[in-house]
């Protein structure tokens, strides 16, 4: 959710210090480097930002800010804190505006917008034209700005301040516009909040998926393969099997049809579906084969649609649930990847639910019964639904709106049914229909999208599905998207964070590590190792020639369940001494109760070591 | 195998029938069509045909042959075999042949390149230029050809001759020039050999994947999607997923690790493989993203390789070998699709293993019992090997003589050690090293070639792979790559006509359908088929207003294996009355027999039921 829209977050003080602070950081930037040109500077989750364009340096780069120049710009700040001054609020006309802000070209096209009733002083949508335009003022500091804003700068504690990074940004996100640098800030009411969140920030950095993937062997991103697209190694394809087929057991049991297909299909495809041009930018380019175009399929309905279509189908076929982990690619600024959580190809964990209108309402809710099972599964207690329907103003949704309205109506009832609240996002749907998202909230409170679920009267019309019903008659069908994980990539990388790379027993890609105390000790190793995998656990020895101890640590910075150390006493009695990742020492146990207890807590999928 | 390649085929009877049968087939076509423009017309495996321009139609599309026109055809070459002519050799120079075949434009192209020592009469590639090039006559027919032919037009019996079918072909197979009318015949010594042929042919006609992969619900091909990209519908999926499980527990056992990779590369991956420009006329066009142009994967190994690259690696870390089922796209000419055989997108059951040299033939050894293995399990026990060399001639091949005499030797070596036969063929090994490949006979007597082992010293240059020896100095890692199945889609395809849709139990995608005499015994059908699935077998019940009779045949159109009939006193008896697809009816028996009966089939892979 962007902040913008949380009217709770928008009333806050904690938005009006934060944005106040946004306008102290321009000033501050401002005292340096009097000729920048200012672009917007809102506040943001957790804390606010300012763009800046400082021109060109001598070889046609655009001007940068060094460490150097934050840490004296952040110091400016606190000063102009301390030195206790007014917001003042006040408007001018569209055209004292353009003469005020006459050498600010940002500020100048945005008046100008503002003017078109085209967007706000943040650069977001906005819908009516205005004649004035707000003005918040401190000392000899002018933006153009709506508030709100704290009283006086001293509101603002300056302990409770702190400028955190630079990044390059588009101006309005358009990377054929020119190149700005944004400094990202964050503030809080107190020291105490802010050293608390630099704390989680801090935590968070060590918990970076990229980091542990690489430390854990989980993933790689190659230059020459491409950025945005992560080879999964041995450990990290381990992991994500198991996710794969837990999810395939479970749609198993609610009857769910598996089916695979290619990753590519011709334009027309896409052009029926109206995937292409909606989702044009995001789409690679085509490829030519003889005379038709071909492209890289970014969604997987319309191949699922055609299965659909394969033959006719009668009343008595349905539900019909087609499911895949279809990889999707679509196209991403090389400046947004990240991981596994921002890629170019992906592959979702697809079902695509063709019901009767009769049947869509427990479907639905079958389906959010299993995202709830999956979230459980998983450990997720912490997360929330969210409702996103059409945007009624804009011309990104298609379909006729009546049929949005059965379609919200329908999630609203099975919501209400099962008892799961949600709050409602205008502007949130896919521009086929309302859905139904889950956003999970990991340990370090920072909230994340999974699961969705859509329901979809627009594409069978599209493709002209049908059914024949029991009177004999030709039906429409209606269809429901749904994906529990949403991506594979995606929700490994969310796992390796929340886990901080400790994943449950079940999941990880090493669930024991044999340590034999000497090298006398391997074959004993060895033979514990082959009984546990032929009970299909997956475990490793350590036969190299460091000590014990060496051989302890090595395995916990891999985050291994479990470390069975074997020596003489252990070998005598059959048994392991078992030690946890987290260092806890259980003493011998007999490999039959090690193993009739690890392998429960696979089965189960325990969290429990 | 190309036959003109085998030696015993070109020195048999047989070929000189039919090569003589191609000659009477173009003398009566001739007779009918003296305009016609005389291609090419080779014996073939089974056969023989001969390519034909008829000039083209009032619109300008090539004319054709009606099966009117063929009709005509054969009976007239019946006659002319009656007719007893001689077959006589002789020779032209150059320069007479041009005079003779003036108004034979494709001969003179023939007789142009021969004199150049490019091809020679059946348009294959040749090494010498030649003075005089050979003709043979009978009657008044004289065609460019060197023999072997039947001495006279009697020894073909005119009882064993047939014309089986026409289709379209390019000239020099270049779709850029003239399109030929081909007629396909078949020859045989007697009419008893011909009828068997027929009855094979008829029986493969009947087989055919394409109409048994529709009867049986295994996959579609929609023309939105696109040809040669076929989609796995939910039974063909089952299927195919079995199929991979089993291959994925065979390489967990022998110590393979899964990996995960994207289906597409930056095209510097594929130059710095040598898979572009090598494979570039059955790669897909590059697709622009950035300033970086990427295409879809023809092979995996550039990805794999980018894995082992991915951190150090000493040779402790070897054999390293990584597996994954990756789809990969090639591009094929439209008119060569074949339903599951031949298609554009394919996944191949492909692994790398990196190795020490030392450890080359025991990975070779490993692999080729990982195959045998495979083999076994399907129950495939007529297959031969064959050892692909480069073609000293040819310059597809990279790499140093001695980096392929090292590879060929390896092979050689790990063959003869485990005993395995092979024949060996220069020309037909992969562009970076030899290989070889197993070739299957089906129970129709027609090979297929399935599983392939290759030796590759030379993408581990390219790309500069090291490991660190365990004297502590850098080493270059040879790397094997292997595919048991070949392609899923082909083994697939392959399978089905094999077993003519029924498969084995362990693949069947429904193992058994219960079939409630009424709709009184629906429930207790219901109730143990729920006991059979919940013991992992794939089971449906058929709860349709159907009669039995017809429930059983329904289900043995959809070659389940077992049909289990419930009635009354199956249901007092807690059992069921089994049949077979076969229609054997074995009586009632226990649910508890059957259950533990049919599950140690499954497990097993048994081809009992």
């Amino acid at each position: 959710m962007s902040p913008q829209n949380d009217v709770s977050y928008i009333e806050s003080d904690l938005y009006k210090i934060r944005h106040s602070a946004a306008h102290v950081l321009a000033e501050a930037v401002l005292s340096f480097y009097p000729e920048a040109k200012l672009a917007i500077g809102p506040p943001i989750e957790d804390g606010f930002y300012y763009d800046f364009d400082l021109g060109k340096d001598e070889k046609g780069r655009p001007k940068t800010f060094s460490p150097e120049d934050i840490e004296k710009i952040e110091n400016k700040m606190k000063d102009l804190l301390k030195q206790n001054a007014k917001f003042e609020q006040s408007a001018m006309s569209i055209e004292e505006a353009r003469q005020f802000f006459a050498d600010q070209p940002y500020k100048l096209e945005l008046i100008d917008e503002l003017a078109a009733g085209k967007v706000d002083e943040n650069g977001e949508p906005l819908s009516e034209p205005v004649s004035e335009v707000g003005i918040y003022t401190q000392r000899d500091f002018v933006d153009l700005c709506r508030g709100p804003h704290v009283g006086f700068t001293k509101q603002i504690k300056a302990n409770a301040v702190k400028l955190l990074r630079t990044g390059g940004a588009y101006w309005r996100g358009d990377e054929k516009r020119p190149q700005l640098q944004r400094i990202y800030g964050t503030a809080w009411e107190n020291r105490v909040e802010l050293e608390e969140y630099l704390k989680l920030l801090e935590e968070a950095r060590a918990r970076d998926h990229r980091r542990l993937g690489k430390q854990l062997g989980l993933f790689h991103i190659s230059q020459l393969v491409g950025s945005g697209l992560p080879l999964w190694l041995p450990k990290g394809a381990v992991l994500r099997e198991n996710l794969e087929g837990f999810l395939r057991q479970a749609q198993l049991e609610r009857g769910y049809l598996p089916v695979i297909t290619p990753h590519i299909g011709k334009l027309e495809l896409y052009i029926t579906s109206g995937h292409y041009p909606y989702y044009k930018d995001s789409q690679y380019t085509p490829i030519d084969v003889d005379d038709e175009k071909f492209m890289l399929k970014p969604m997987n309905c319309p191949h699922h649609i055609e299965i659909y279509k394969s033959e006719p189908r009668s009343y008595r076929d349905l539900p019909l649930r087609l499911a895949e982990f279809g990889t999707v690619y679509r196209y991403e600024q090389s400046g947004e990847l990240n991981g596994l959580t921002r890629v170019r190809g992906f592959t979702v964990d697809d079902s695509h639910l063709f019901v009767t209108p009769d049947q869509l309402e427990e479907e639905f809710i079958g389906v959010v019964d299993l995202i709830q099972y999956v979230f459980n599964t998983m450990g997720f207690d912490d997360f929330r639904a969210r409702l996103g329907t059409n945007d009624p103003n804009s011309d990104k949704y298609a379909g006729a709106p009546e049929m949005w309205q059965r379609g919200i109506a329908a999630i609203k009832q099975a919501a209400d049914k099962v008892g799961m609240r949600y709050a409602v996002e205008e502007g949130e749907a896919a521009f086929y229909g309302p859905k139904l998202d889950f956003i999970f909230r990991d340990v370090l409170k920072r909230e994340w999208q999974l699961g969705t679920v859509q329901v979809d009267f627009l594409l069978p019309e599209r493709f002209d599905l049908e059914y024949t019903g029991e009177d004999g008659q030709k039906h429409r069908p209606v269809m429901i998207h749904r994906a529990p994980f949403g991506s594979m990539e995606r929700f490994v990388g969310i796992l390796i964070e929340h886990f901080n790379g400790a994943f449950p027993l079940w999941l990880s890609p090493v669930q024991a590590m044999m340590v034999p105390i000497t090298d006398r000790h391997i074959p004993y190793a060895n033979k514990v190792a082959a009984e546990l995998r032929a009970a299909g656990m997956r475990v490793e020895v350590d036969a190299s020639s460091n000590r014990m101890n060496a051989k302890i640590r090595d395995a916990q910075l891999q985050k291994v369940p479990y470390m069975l150390v074997v020596g003489d006493k252990e070998e005598e009695d059959n048994a392991v001494a078992v030690r946890t990742r987290e260092n806890e020492n259980r003493g011998a146990i007999s490999v039959a109760d090690f193993k009739a207890q690890a392998t429960t807590f696979i089965t189960t999928k325990s969290m429990e070591l």
